[in-house]
């Protein structure tokens, strides 16, 4: 027996197909979008399509953008001989609300994970090696997450990198600015500890 | 300074209008969307326009339907004199489900709740009022949550039909069956006492 109007129905099933969203979950946003004025309801289906016309990655950097090539890779201030290699568009926000690098960036759009089916040829490493091919590049800084895929992926890349004759370097591992000795885990504390640096 | 592509932005946006989604959330379904192939984006896009443009409540009881009237109103099997009283839509289907009720519905789309700026008039009381009014129902059961707003709107709503005659009824109050008592809440227990029934 059908419960819910079709086309209710099928807006929930949507809903329920994004990451994180649940049945109940996306049964409430389709009643919410159902009480939106139609002008609403037309912008948010038009954001969509507009999204995945306009948006796309830079041929350069692999980082989303809508232009030909992204800003970061545009722009002439930024040193090009230096590529700051990770996993996703988001950590490149992360990495320029630092405000301390100036070179230009690599995405590789995931991390290698066999868990979860992705391999080496799915993620953007071809790209970064054919950068690196060119030979303007002086070094690499492999900034994927500390995590056990970003270590992997991170000691993948550099593997394959270290006949080409670059620099390849790592974020420095310790304990976080700010935070509190008691409630750093061991690894960290010991990974901080063997980086130690004279004041 | 702009981090993400316009079109990307607005779109995460558009999620963080949901109820429930954060800004972290919203992005992150803005990523998924983006990745996905352009037929499931405008199936996505469609399913928006699709649900506004066919779906719309029922003249007679409220309930959201794609057909002139819905299924249950049109239902010649239903008692049409016994009207069961329900906060939103999805509480038609939870009814639906214990396949015990063959009267029909109302839906409020609401209930009272001064703290939400949510008054009489602004859910559909005047419709059942009118409903009433034409003198062919027997009962009304009041089939709001069992909560403080819902109770609430119930009496009010049963002080409203009490001059018109009709017979106007309540949930039973009780523990929940297969529940344990050890879980049961004292209001709960003591309204099950209050109910209690010859067996």
């Amino acid at each position: 027996m059908q419960y819910f109007p079709a086309a209710l129905q099928e807006l929930a099933d949507q809903f329920a197909r994004l990451p994180g969203i649940g049945g109940k979950t996306a049964q409430r946003l389709a009643f919410h979008v159902l009480g939106l004025p139609m002008s609403e309801a037309e912008a948010f289906a038009n954001a969509i399509i507009e999204a995945k016309n306009t948006v796309h990655t830079c041929p350069v950097c692999q980082n989303l953008t809508d232009r030909e090539i992204c800003h970061i890779c545009n722009d002439d201030m930024r040193d090009r001989s230096l590529i700051c290699v990770v996993a996703e568009p988001k950590d490149v926000i992360s990495m320029e609300r630092a405000r301390e690098f100036s070179g230009v960036y690599h995405v590789l759009h995931g991390v290698i994970s066999p868990l979860n089916h992705v391999y080496q040829d799915d993620i953007r490493i071809k790209e970064l090696l054919q950068r690196v091919a060119q030979g303007t590049v002086r070094e690499v800084i492999m900034a994927t997450n500390p995590d056990t895929e970003g270590e992997a992926t991170a000691m993948y890349i550099s593997r394959l990198l270290r006949p080409m004759e670059v620099k390849v370097t790592r974020l420095a591992y310790g304990v976080p600015v700010g935070s509190q000795l008691e409630y750093a885990d061991e690894i960290t504390l010991s990974r901080a500890l063997e980086g130690r640096q004279e004041i």
